[in-house]
């Protein structure tokens, strides 16, 4: 299945990059910053009919519309984000991720995000570890929050809602991106100990399967397992910095 | 002078990479968010030497301590930040730039910055163009702020200090890497509109002679020039982006 979901992705990467000399078609979603244009319509497309054809069983939950809301996750399940980080697609053509992840009765497997411009695929899963691209990364080191960049969701930062601006201020750095899959990778390489932001099952789906191999923690804000139904507060760190930045979150 | 400098810099890169295998000493300059390595002492020793066997009469601006400070910008001057990124280039080993800058009496004459681990060094002056490597950049658009991505400096916009938040949410998202030169790079390729901070002359220098060859708005926070003495507030952005900024910051 793993070297399947590969040749897909690659299949994938081909296809945008093929597209970058032609023009994008920009549709706005809920705003002018949240949008969705022609390729993460076409790459959803293309992936759901790959699992369509090769787990003809399998469910999918995707960004795009038909495939956003499951009632459950039982059985096999996929879940895809064809384009992460679609702003940064459409205005700088880099820093976004192509991620899908593999589920089994709402167990985590398999994950993968792949940085299209750098061409870095992170992968791995239950036992396997996690890679990039052919490479075995190393775990990441415990650091404590006031050791470590933590990447922040904008929105929270600038509003300094739940007490996220105390926390930017106890680690040594906040870094914003605008793309979650490389907010994640960010951790995996252990540039970052952290990830405080409010996101969709597809956008933490696979982070999650690599995270939880290092032993990452990753959460609601709560503390409670993410319902992997519809957006919400999401917190990932390492052990050590994740049991601070819970005790410091101020729900309402 | 131009093949000269790269030469310097791609001495300094090697010399970056080589030492990676090596054990950094880090010390705090004036907080535990504030640091210095032996490498940024080192890169700053070598291209000082470099500068005064080839320009013996030059006077020198930089970062580190014994060059910090100049009385006056006239004749020669030579302004270099060995590692923009010290932060980025101890967590993460990547992410940081070097910067060098080559004024006469005040104007800006070539800018250097460069992406050590991604080998791309962004270069030019005046009548020359911006060159990413050997391929000249061409132009980036003027687009106003609200359809383009905007870098704050993450003091600045957690503290919503001279109304810069309102700024952030107008524009399409905010971006903060925590290397003044990789803003700077972001804005030359397009991918940024405007870059907000608090930065020193060494942190600026090179940017704006390369800003400047696309047009690019660059100064204090009230529309008046830089000082090149200390630390100061930064506003750069494209033209109709930097006007609209600059009504919007209210100065205290």
């Amino acid at each position: 299945m793993i070297e399947e979901i590969i040749a897909w992705l690659v299949a994938a990467k081909e296809k945008i990059l093929h597209a970058q000399n032609e023009q994008l078609t920009v549709a706005e979603k809920t705003n002018h910053k949240d949008l969705v244009t022609n390729m993460d319509r076409e790459i959803q497309a293309f992936l759901i009919n790959k699992i369509h054809s090769a787990y003809p069983q399998a469910k999918i939950l995707a960004e795009e519309e038909g495939y956003n809301n499951l009632s459950d996750l039982s059985g096999q399940v996929f879940i895809i984000d064809p384009i992460d980080g679609t702003l940064n697609f459409v205005v700088q053509g880099e820093n976004f991720c192509i991620m899908l992840a593999y589920y089994e009765d709402g167990v985590g497997q398999l994950g993968f995000i792949y940085d299209v411009m750098r061409d870095e695929l992170y992968w791995g899963g239950k036992t396997i570890g996690v890679y990039k691209n052919d490479v075995k990364l190393p775990q990441p080191q415990d650091l404590p929050l006031d050791k470590g960049l933590v990447a922040i969701n904008s929105y929270l930062f600038g509003h300094d809602r739940f007490n996220i601006h105390a926390i930017g201020e106890q680690s040594i750095g906040v870094r914003m991106c605008g793309c979650a899959g490389l907010e994640l990778i960010a951790m995996l390489k252990g540039n970052h100990i952290g990830y405080i932001s409010n996101l969709s099952p597809w956008d933490y789906a696979a982070g999650n399967v690599l995270l939880e191999e290092f032993g990452m923690r990753y959460s609601g804000f709560s503390g409670a397992p993410l319902s992997f139904s519809g957006r919400e507060y999401y917190l990932a760190a390492t052990p050590t910095a994740y049991a601070t930045i819970l005790d410091m979150l101020q729900l309402d």
